[in-house]
């Protein structure tokens, strides 16, 4: 163990993003920075495999047992040091219910709604998802977040411009757009484009017409293109589409991919951007690659876009552990 | 062996339905009345599993071995017998590229190109498949079908209205329409209907969500007026709500599967259907359970549906069988 010295960064958090398919843990120091990463293979998924569901304790025990492998060697060398987690470790499928925050919601609230996991290694605590109630009498679906609640608090805080109306993009497995307004998540969306997209190329009968993939930018274009114009043929035959352009040599076989990713993500723009508002830029949070497609997609809509970077979830909990008191805002002087 | 003998049903063809997933054979007699099936598991996929795509002849030993499995009691039965296969086995990854007719192509017009392949135990004919060919110049994607170009020559021999104009809904995986005018085939559409629904049910992430399905019609309901709802929000967001209706316990885990069935039955007739013609009946002809799904749907936008009975393959096999001269067309008298 190191011992705390000035000139030395001291570790102050261990912060999670612990998604279905994914887990990205920190350590924190003061103001946040990043002192070290941990990027294990898998997220919940690989972790449920072989547990019954219906047994709560296992499931429970399986979770413990993988934050120590993942973060033990921060928790042996800084004794003490508080944990934060986001993401769909927080479900009922995951660690431990965490709860949901009801939109419209103030993002300040999240912080005051933690949900702890004590350990005798330390205390973890789940950040609440958020959630749309559904309208049994319309019986409208409502929609649910989690994870992407503290994204949005991180690019907030590093937009630096917390209190103006932004509408935020973060693409993924589950793409969400989120509004806010003066601090107040004021509605979302989810599309399940990039899963849709992973089960087609994946799984899907186009995945043995489709070889290798290599990157193809005019492809994706022409898939953007062919998905917009979808509105009369609808997505399932828009996918197909592809299929014909292979027959008909005008499609390479490793193209497919780009081509398909340009579909989905179209189909999701035309139908999702004009319910938000249309006038300031749209900010784009996720993996670089995803990113640079969607703000090309926006762009064929004349809707420009900003990129932030994708560690935002750090910043968001590191925010969050401050503003519930977890951590101290200032660096820890001496 | 037995003799023909009058009075004894005589075995004239045997036809085969060879899809991408299925395989269905029919021994028929005089005037395509069938005297036996063989429903043997596994398609096209099965059997190229394991077989280098690169490697053509090993190909077409995996496809004869296999033929000969199922039909090879009544090729030694009924020596001399014709055969005759619709369906995927006539694709690049089938058997033996059987070609396509361009549409608008006149049905009749099947029967005088078919592809033979000459087999010790006697010549399998392979039925083309139809297309509609890409556009370069616009970058719009044409179309294919094979197999239910046979279909709809069955469909309308059973409707003894074969000139008249049809719109035919044929739903499966790649579920098509198709509009028939004069014995024509004027157009037609694929939707990968089917195949969205089996992705997202069984890989995709609602299938942790969703317990064992138990039929609900009245789940299927929901799906669908969220389906055609759907215009405003795209079929990756309506997929989500099924999530959401089960967190909020408006919808029972069991019954996920039937509502994400209405989700993308909708989606696809509210695009599909427009782009046919609204006076006549839709014609539905397939698995008795989807053709139910697909007529509730489409009198949901006011389309009346008449329903025919599945093995329309095995009576358009039968009609091709007698145009190309492999079979007489009347019952052989002694």
């Amino acid at each position: 163990m190191t011992p705390d010295r000035p000139g030395l960064p001291t570790p102050r958090l261990i912060a999670l993003d612990w998604g279905t398919t994914s887990l990205r843990s920190w350590l924190l120091g003061d103001d946040g920075r990043i002192l070290d990463t941990r990027r294990p293979a898998g997220g919940l998924l690989d972790l449920a495999e072989g547990i019954d569901a219906a047994d709560p304790a296992a499931r429970a025990r399986a979770y413990e047992a993988a934050y120590l492998r993942v973060c033990g060697e921060w928790l042996r060398d800084h004794p003490g040091i508080p944990a934060l987690a986001c993401g769909m470790v927080g479900s009922a499928q995951g660690w431990y219910e965490a709860g949901y925050l009801t939109v419209p919601a103030r993002l300040e609230q999240t912080a005051r709604e933690l949900t702890p996991i004590r350990l005798d290694e330390g205390t973890v605590h789940l950040v609440p998802g958020l959630r749309i109630p559904s309208e049994p009498r319309h019986d409208l679906p409502g929609d649910v977040l989690r994870g992407e609640e503290t994204q949005v608090i991180g690019v907030l805080e590093l937009m630096e411009r917390r209190d103006a109306a932004h509408t935020l993009v973060l693409p993924g497995t589950h793409t969400k757009w989120v509004r806010v307004e003066d601090g107040k998540v004021a509605s979302f969306t989810t599309a399940m484009t990039g899963e849709l997209y992973g089960l087609v190329t994946r799984y899907g009968l186009l995945s043995h017409t489709a070889t290798t993939a290599r990157r193809d930018d005019t492809a994706f274009a022409r898939g953007l293109t062919a998905g917009f114009s979808s509105r009369d043929q609808g997505l399932g035959t828009a996918l197909f589409g592809a299929r014909a352009l292979v027959l008909d040599e005008l499609l390479a076989p490793a193209a497919v991919a780009d081509y398909l990713s340009g579909v989905v993500i179209a189909d999701e723009v035309r139908h999702v951007l004009p319910r938000y508002p249309a006038a300031d830029p749209i900010v784009l949070c996720g993996a670089a690659d995803l990113c640079r497609r969607y703000a090309i997609a926006l762009a064929r809509c004349g809707a420009r876009a900003e990129i932030v970077r994708e560690d935002a979830a750090a910043t968001g909990l590191w925010s969050i552990a401050v503003a519930a008191g977890l951590v101290a805002p200032e660096r820890h002087r001496r």
